[in-house]
């Protein structure tokens, strides 16, 4: 993966990490590759490792620290993961503890980084390639489902897969596993298409997360692995003590969308 | 794309150059690209090769021949067109009026050879990937349809685009999607997936070409472009003369399957 022209993604982390920059990341930097973020403990880390090798789809890893390391020189020559997000969770016992701007107070050394493929980067796919994503067009968050479909468990670390939906004419449906089966880094191509409850969706008007968007006359919904799968996965694990992003405040790394397509 | 161990598909047109073969070339060769045939004259040729220059999902050319001559060898070294296909059709204004197992009564050195791309070729990608054929599983020919869908028109040559379908389950479409993106030479990528109304078709149980398969619990129908709409075209245009190979009998190529995939 190349890293070049980053000066755009690294001005994002370097207004977060002076605190100038406590919002969201949509929008921001665009064309370079955004995170979701886990940071778990290192005797939890072996795990969430195989976790994320089994479900690939749902969690591909762009990255992994070194146990309390918080530079990720793979994703950034200066990444500090400590401080450049602008806003993070805490989590002891599955409940959430604090919602820093800064992770100084909260860091140990045996914290291992998970920075995991995010769809904003295969959305800018679909809309290069002309496709419509509606709750871009409809200015709100991604709607999400918790699916019938069990991810391949791994120590603590299980549950359902969680999918989000673009709706989309069938015609557009097939260009857009074309475009996403390219991007394996971002959860690549569709795992389901058409009858939600093939998958467990019983109303598609009532996400379980984000929001519901409207499908039009003679569209189908679309569905992709998600990358809020291993949070409702870490959730569920209640590990002592991790760290993820809030939502929708990623990680920005200088790797740039374009160098995640296999072609 | 190469052409070697191309002994399997020499026996076959050797077999029907003898006169010792006239039946169907389904399974026959298994490996080798099996073409659809067109032959017209000179003065529709130019139109015929436009045509399928503006619809290349309905009519992938593999080979074009010089005007009046009767070997191709872009396709196999020593192919004769005029006797290598195991039966043709030869049609005058639009009229079926012969159906020899031998052009050699019928040639004029006028002649053009449009080899067309057909659906064995990607069929035996889905076999290889593990996706299910309906109609070979049950034994019957591949339900086939006219559609809402005009193909471009290029001279005398215009009309519905006709399409096959095989019916999947919504992940195994999205592989199918997949698998045959990567063979635009035999009608690539589907054209329409689910509701067969938002193509203009009826009753999916009444194929206008083919016959029917079953579809079962959760599948949905997946539609391709198909060799049969050049020969549709040509049926409407009614030429004065043309000659097409008889419904599954093939030419066989020295071309292999895999040779066509871009991947």
């Amino acid at each position: 993966m190349n890293r070049h022209n980053a000066t755009a993604a690294r001005e994002v982390r370097l207004l977060a990490r002076s605190g100038a920059l406590t919002g969201p990341t949509a929008n921001l930097a665009p064309g370079f590759v955004q995170a979701n973020l886990a940071i778990l403990p290192r005797d939890l880390a072996g795990d969430f490792l195989l976790f994320c090798q089994r479900n690939p789809k749902p969690c591909p890893l762009v990255g992994v620290s070194e146990a309390g390391d918080p530079m990720l020189p793979v994703l950034a020559e200066d990444l500090d993961i400590r401080r450049d997000v602008p806003r993070y969770r805490v989590w002891e016992n599955g409940d959430l503890v604090a919602e820093p701007t800064d992770l100084e107070p909260y860091w140990r050394d045996d914290l291992v980084t998970f920075a995991i493929g995010c769809s904003f980067s295969f959305e800018d796919a679909m809309l290069a390639a002309g496709l419509p994503v509606r709750h871009i067009e409809q200015g709100c968050n991604v709607p999400m489902y918790r699916t019938s479909i069990q991810t391949q468990p791994a120590g603590p670390f299980a549950g359902p897969l969680v999918v989000s939906m673009r709706p989309l004419l069938p015609a557009q449906a097939i260009r857009a596993v074309q475009v996403t089966s390219l991007l394996p880094a971002v959860h690549g191509a569709p795992v389901h298409l058409g009858d939600p409850a093939m998958i467990g969706i019983d109303d598609i008007a009532k996400p379980d997360y984000g929001d519901p968007v409207s499908i039009r006359e003679g569209e189908m919904p679309v569905f992709w692995a998600c990358g809020v799968t291993p949070q409702s996965v870490i959730a569920h694990a209640r590990p002592d003590f991790c760290i993820t992003h809030a939502p929708g405040h990623m990680l920005v790394t200088d790797l740039l969308n374009r160098d995640l397509s296999l072609l």
